[in-house]
């Protein structure tokens, strides 16, 4: 099947439709075992953690040693490349460094009426972080979840990480401890986040959590939101690109593989007005495919869901790319920051020709963790916030409360509730004023 | 049984815990049904809207009539008392001025190593709220819904609301109209809910569904979630306030019953560290109640879930304050400020003697949509940012690229991600740069 698509065909907004729309989410069954599994952990606490690592993970998980130590730390530290090291220390500072900048700021003032208004962000006291094992190993997922909360000034971080196979990836510790997380555990699946959620002492409760995982781990949190916040819930992911026909074609393969390399239902989509530039990028990916220059996933998941649309105009696909609010959005042009302004919907956008997402996955600064699946059109990319709460700020003398108690008591009893009414004109009535 | 608590009792922590515990939240039952009708109204469309109004609200919707068109709004504007025109203009005034000053800003900036950082802010295409009818019918909360989303500078707003006994409450639709909300449907119930998420022709689907609800409301938009953004998971609400002696017992007492009236699970705890004030209390609240001073359900959950708390002093108040994380807290003494600026946990506080939560309610500025349940532990009320969303934004010309991009290849070798690697790599090499 070609991969490439003319935006100019008369059938081509019902392809392009179906492009953005065949990638499967949904994994039945999960939920109603995952919402077991927690209720479980919920009643029994690590007396159930200890039973389903047996019969999930094959792991005997004691008290005594459940938590990882400084000990396994340190040797992990060790056990990492020199070259590793320095560059998540690279990486993160210079993610610490944007999620400081993005610390939303507080605000007090006095309104015309004399009212004091405001608000102010405090950290949460706990965040817990999943960490996965196996294919989704990620140090950089480590530093990316962990530094929004160290910038929020969260004072206790814990972090949940599948035991088994966690000596073949050292990085996953070293990460963490160059986060700045000094409370580990080796309990994986959705057990970890029903424990995060409700505690299984000797593991206390988190209030936010955050972290990929695999199907299991996603329904956990998205159960366990509401008795906790948690980061987003997350689908297949995408990088769109947008390229004029004055870019290196086997560059742009690479960036199309980056993304496609992640798993068998990820999606990358090339935009370019220049046809012949489209073909020779098809033909590199091919080649860049058959060479093993990208992981094995790329081989599934650029067949079923990769595509090269040509447009009469690159400005023509802006209102595409919006269509389907990517989670990455590149533009390699060389005025990039013109057609950016355009876009309305993207989690993140990596403005020219030097700037692939891969270095925004690792150590550009900002957060790797965006809403996929067409959730840009009305979600954010894990930040600060998450981490912090707000809380609004509301004071008044007699000045304010004169100005308007009377239409608080008014509004109090055109919806039939008189406590409200009356404690707004008790007061104006103590100040001998007119509560009418 | 009494209400009055001493902090110093030594089975007190106990007694407390089971108050801040036992408030239910779960109806079982209640989301396999809310499942199947989301099921129905995404695969049915408009059909199962009118077969399911039908069945639940015994309500007949057609495509023609679903629609409330603007001569029911003026027709309801001019049902409307005067007075109550004017407070909820006063309301939506001070509410919309508070949410446009909560409006995120976007940030932009060149780090050290040559990199363009920085993230914008844009407001989502469309918002739906949902209104309930019956008791929880209140043209405060359509004004607290809508104006955040207009200060974000959302195009569209649609509300749902139950049409039987709109008719009833005609000061729904002037707040709807007051509020600039010109797309409003009668439908009401988890198939509303649904068709926001989803769309049933003539109903278009919105990105994100803010708005009160009871049980399968609430449930609906639990589930829905993901697919579109939710403001909030709600749960029953609470004010906490701490007073001194010198206030008058009886406005404290309206201050508790104020939400006490709202719903039968609502709980008012005052702390104050004079047992004599906390006794004149709690008898001015079984007078006020004794004299139909409040809404019928305060009798219900006063004697469930209020109480006095007697600490010997106010400060120590925070602490347990801080423990239940309440939706509202009152701070009524000389110093609010003080106190306030020890807490960490409240969705709002109201600073001083002459500010009432109900002042909040209706029109002080900051919404009335906050966290409940202990929810303040890691969740902020509703506000503007919950209509936008972020893009992050990053660029680099080669400087940057060259002074980040080895430690890029370095991580993406690492994690096993070829083409990740390759992105980078092929970039340092093309400017005649060493990846490694």
């Amino acid at each position: 099947m070609t991969r490439l698509l003319l935006a100019s065909a008369p059938d081509f907004s019902t392809h392009y439709r179906a492009l953005l729309q065949t990638r499967g989410e949904a994994v039945d069954g999960v939920e109603a075992v995952v919402s077991q599994i927690i209720q479980d952990v919920k009643a029994r606490g690590f007396h159930a953690l200890a039973d389903l690592s047996a019969r999930f993970d094959n792991f005997a998980l004691t008290p005594e040693t459940v938590r990882i130590g400084p000990a396994a730390v340190n040797a992990a530290m060790a056990a990492c490349d020199r070259q590793v090291i320095a560059a998540l220390e690279l990486a993160a500072e210079r993610i610490l460094d944007y999620h400081l900048r993005a610390r939303p700021e507080d605000a007090r003032w006095q309104d015309g009426q004399g009212l004091s208004l405001g608000w102010r962000w405090t950290p949460v006291d706990a965040a817990g972080l999943y960490a996965p094992g196996g294919l989704a190993a990620y140090p950089s997922s480590v530093l990316m979840n962990a530094l929004p909360a160290k910038a929020a000034g969260v004072q206790r971080l814990v972090m949940m990480t599948p035991p088994a196979r966690l000596h073949e990836n050292p990085a996953i510790l070293a990460a963490a401890k160059i986060a700045g997380i000094d409370e580990i555990y080796g309990v994986g699946g959705a057990q970890a986040i029903a424990a995060l959620a409700y505690g299984a002492d000797p593991i206390a409760p988190v209030d936010v959590i955050a972290g990929p995982g695999n199907a299991w781990v996603s329904t956990a949190k998205k159960l366990v939101f509401g008795t906790v916040g948690i980061d987003s819930v997350a689908g297949p992911s995408e990088v769109f690109i947008i390229a004029d026909g004055r870019n290196d074609p086997a560059i742009i393969a690479a960036d199309l593989l980056a993304q496609a390399e992640h798993d068998a239902v990820a999606q990358s989509i090339l935009f370019t007005d220049d046809a012949a530039f489209g073909q020779r990028v098809l033909e590199a990916v091919d080649l860049m495919i058959a060479q093993g220059g990208a992981g094995p996933e790329a081989a599934k998941s650029w067949p079923a869901y990769g595509a090269v649309i040509v447009v009469d105009q690159l400005v023509d696909a802006v209102a595409l790319s919006d269509q389907g609010a990517p989670e990455h959005l590149q533009i390699a042009t060389d005025d990039p920051d013109h057609l950016a302004s355009l876009v309305r919907h993207a989690g993140a956008i990596f403005l020219g020709r030097h700037s692939p997402e891969a270095l925004g996955d690792y150590l550009a600064g900002p957060n790797h963790v965006l809403p996929t699946g067409g959730r840009s059109r009305w979600a954010s990319g894990l930040s600060t916030h998450m981490f912090m709460k707000r809380t609004t700020l509301m004071g008044t003398g007699l000045d304010g409360l004169a100005a308007i108690g009377p239409a608080g008591v008014a509004l109090a009893t055109a919806e039939g509730l008189p406590a409200h009414a009356a404690s707004i004109a008790l007061r104006l009535k103590a100040a001998g004023l007119d509560p009418a």
